[in-house]
């Protein structure tokens, strides 16, 4: 195993809009600018839904008019509707991701659409952006499961990515949003689409929910994947059970992928600074192994020469 | 998939042993008792060590007196010299597990001798043993990386398979013992020890202190390995990183290896009982995902029929 992965980081995204109280505008740019110094070559930055739907993200447009900019270094966000990528456009996004959800029940739920009317939604929004020079990515929620029908047919993503596909989109982001998903699983589905689609480039979106991120981060490597999100200091939790672990953290993928021998061209030590500024800002939302229990690496002190003490 | 995994739970003797707290008598035998009736086939008890060394299990001879015995269910329990394998014996154990570890650092921290000095001073016990109905099962700890020395060769573990199998041994555990490992080294390392010693069985023995354990026993099954330990509750930390998560639950274990379509044998609805029993005895050591979430099959409520509001 040598391939190198490609990391995007999600925390300014998924992690800031799970997180109830309000991060000041200049908290989420001393972050993502932290973020891009620690080598990442993309960032979701934000996300610009509705502000009432998500007011933790209100200030979607003044972060990105603040968050330094490097080359190389591409900011995705992530846009609902042509309003949206309206503004992401006018803030200098390189990269609009749609999102919809695998299931009718859950597209009801996060969206108040089926899976259909989204995609049917997102024509107008596809012809704006061609107009312009964004970038369209997409992405599918509960990919591996849905909390409230369960098993997702792969059916489904398939017809999910060929309507992404003759869209004209090139990328697709499959997120075990809710910590659904199994590495056996994972290689199936994956071996299937990479199969049908060899245009698409895929990107596992993992959630360490049930405790098995990276070994699912692990099985879809061994199927050819080489794109993940991930969120520093595992920041993003499940909705559907408070307190449960949500987005696996990047320190722990980097941590992992770097061990195997799988470069991830993103300096780990810089990710653990970063997660401790998190910690100091938002030290109640921090979920991370590598973060509480060093790296593998970390050696503690040898104990002193043995001593032959009372048996 | 479909191999099933033999599944040793190791809550009473791990777990309970990291506790600084009294646990008392008859809440360690309560629980033993609700961990049979869960379906382990092996349970490892209790451990036989010196009672000023670990105080925490002074009582194991009280224990094994207690807990109730079923017909194939193997009691194991840690046994460091001949004075603690009488003890076992005359508590009715059925298979005494010696432990050393691979380097000789960790060797001196934990039993105040170089690993050559552990392995000269099990022969004694061995020919106790023998005269005995007791099994013996090795074990080595660190065996995938010493948080003093770092990497520990693979060479080291030959050395030890090989001194365990002169002793006559036929199952070695290979513990992971600050949670070190990754599924890469894994790999290797099953590779090279399986191939060495087709006559041994081997163990893995996990840990998610870098979230990797899941990973590391599925990685570990695709070599071949069918035998592994694990706590429920998660219960049982790392000493070198307080705080940190230590054994990989039970729970999560049989949770996701189920998801894959490989049984244990276990029942996951019982373990998950068990670890709320745990939990309301021990709340501040449990350490679960799927206490946390619920299982993939737990579903949640459908939203309500779709709705057009205001967009």
């Amino acid at each position: 195993m040598s391939d190198a992965v490609f990391l995007t980081e999600v925390c300014s995204r998924d992690g800031f809009q799970s997180i109830r109280e309000w991060i000041p505008t200049e908290v989420k740019v001393e972050i993502v600018n932290a973020l891009i110094d620690c080598g990442y070559k993309q960032v979701e930055v934000t996300s610009f839904v509705h502000p009432r739907a998500i007011p933790q993200l209100k200030d979607a447009d003044d972060v990105l008019a603040q968050v330094k900019r490097r080359d190389g270094v591409t900011f995705r966000a992530l846009v609902p509707n042509v309003r949206g990528l309206e503004r992401a456009i006018n803030a200098g996004v390189h990269k609009a991701k749609l999102m919809l959800s695998a299931s009718d029940s859950h597209s009801i739920s996060n969206a108040n659409c089926t899976t259909e009317e989204a995609l049917t939604q997102f024509e107008p929004l596809i012809e704006r952006a061609k107009e312009s020079d964004i970038e369209i990515a997409g992405s599918i929620s509960v990919a591996f499961g849905c909390p409230y029908e369960g098993d997702v047919p792969v059916e489904r993503l398939i017809m999910i990515c060929e309507r992404y596909a003759s869209f004209g989109i090139e990328e697709v982001s499959l997120a075990d949003t809710t910590g659904m998903a199994n590495p056996a699983q994972i290689k199936r589905t994956v071996r299937e689409l990479t199969q049908r689609f060899p245009q698409l480039v895929f990107t596992l979106h993992l959630h360490n929910t049930r405790g098995m991120a990276f070994a699912n981060a692990v099985a879809g490597y061994e199927e050819g994947i080489r794109h993940f999100d991930s969120s520093t200091g595992g920041l993003g939790g499940c909705p559907y059970a408070p307190g449960a672990s949500g987005n696996i953290a990047s320190e722990d993928l980097i941590h992992g992928f770097e061990a195997m021998g799988i470069p991830t061209n993103v300096s780990l030590d810089r990710v653990l600074e970063t997660a401790r500024l998190i910690q100091q800002h938002l030290p109640s939302h921090i979920d991370s192994f590598v973060l509480k229990a060093g790296k593998s690496s970390d050696l503690s002190e040898r104990p002193a020469e043995q001593v032959k003490v009372e048996s």
